[in-house]
């Protein structure tokens, strides 16, 4: 299960990057979890849809009808930006596409988590006596999902 | 999609309840959410398990692994009970089989929300100026799926 | 720290019987927890600010200037429905005031807390092996509130 | 009304200031608000009380007894790390000292609301198109607290 988030208004290059993100995993076999509304979460969730992916969609509201028509799976949580929190913590990865603030607050929950984050075009983030980059950077969705699934399988081996 | 709530360390009866409510909705071909812990909620969904069906779990910490074994795809929604939110307006009916406090908030959400209630040894609710039961009393596993059922098709029929 | 829980909308008789009720907690000197929006809320916070008593509301959305103008102290929750958690979980008792499937799950979160619940016109609970009601019923304000008060100094010198 | 934020277990150094904060805050006749645990929450809250400054603590879980001993107003959220969300959006201006992925998650949340963040030692943040830090960084207690007020005033008049 890995996450892609990003903004529910996003531009056109963050919307071919979010569909190729969907369209990837789901051909890896992978299932998409997100927020399950527009912009990059709707063309992540469209893109798994057109290889047959599965996909689900953790929504702010009490209304799980306001989901996306690519959501396979909707799940209307009802606590607002809460939802931010099991949208990542429910994932083996997290790949942010773009992102204003509460794309941030998901990177914080899946680091805080120890659940691996990769950005394209995302936030950069540093604090003294902690080096480089938090966020693995990527130029693709092609580098993106490959390194997602690489993180994946690190991490259940060394477990 | 149909709710199956209970309490997490549940009788031996509602154990074989639960169990027999999972089992027929995976005949039925519906999807079982539930809280995904242990008691009612873990025997429904080896029920449904048993036949072949597919299992939701909305859990209230932030580790998915958490879940019962027969959770098929676990939410982690690190929100306490207030994943009792999720359980419940994710779906189109509810079961309740037993049920302690927990089961009494989720059955509130439920009727918030216009989402029919069914109910086998649970809750009685009166208000002055609401007439009889707001929970449908069922006294077998297959009176409650047959009637969860029965109001989801008739609720979808008046949409 | 009293809760006085009840619908946003309320009738012409539960909004006297919420004023006096937050009337009468300012002069014990106790301080009045609600959702901070209107209907039972609001009076109740209005009763207690004419006696100069402090008010807190614990709202559901993520703007605390949509508090009616008798908080005190305005704490933007933002996970919706989830609040009524915090508003009866942060109390040492609960007065109900009328109210509908909101208010029966603050009921559910306090009286799964143990804490004490007083009610006026509100939900009647019965369980099969759980005797009597569970909200202790009053017929005034008067009446909720010195049972209130009671039942918390009979609690504190229990523990 | 001003949020102080950090680790619940924290430096010598972070201590230091985060006590200083709250002493700061309380001569302004600010209310502090945190998280209500230990760390820095503790040490803020300590130094508000040692000047009678007013502290709120918005607690995760749902005992509100879990409080640290200088909080005036505990409320028990219960709804986990969520609890963040309300720290920062029931504030006027946030001041972080330190400060792990919890932190990281609460400047988002203050950013998102266009509260402002004044920090020390805290997190650098950047993002593509977005200019410069997100959050003002000042070097002592006395230089963020002078902030963050100040900050709060341009704010208000502005509007």
């Amino acid at each position: 299960m890995v996450a892609v988030i990003g903004r529910g208004e996003c531009s056109d290059a963050e919307e071919t990057i979010a569909k190729e993100v969907g369209s990837r995993l789901a051909d890896a076999g992978a299932i998409l979890i997100c927020g399950g509304l527009g912009g990059v979460m709707e063309a992540a969730c469209r893109g798994a849809s057109a290889k047959g992916g599965f996909t689900v969609g953790i929504l702010p509201g009490n209304d799980r009808h306001a989901a996306n028509e690519w959501v396979s799976l909707a799940i209307a949580a009802g606590t607002g930006q809460a939802r931010n929190m099991a949208v990542v913590r429910s994932a083996d990865a997290v790949i942010a596409v773009g992102g204003a603030f509460g794309t941030l607050s998901e990177i914080a929950f899946a680091l805080d988590s120890g659940i691996p984050v990769v950005g394209v075009g995302t936030w950069r983030l540093a604090r003294g006596g902690i080096a480089g980059s938090l966020v693995v950077e990527a130029t693709s969705a092609e580098e993106a999902v490959d390194t997602a699934l690489r993180l994946v399988t690190e991490r259940s081996t060394a477990q």
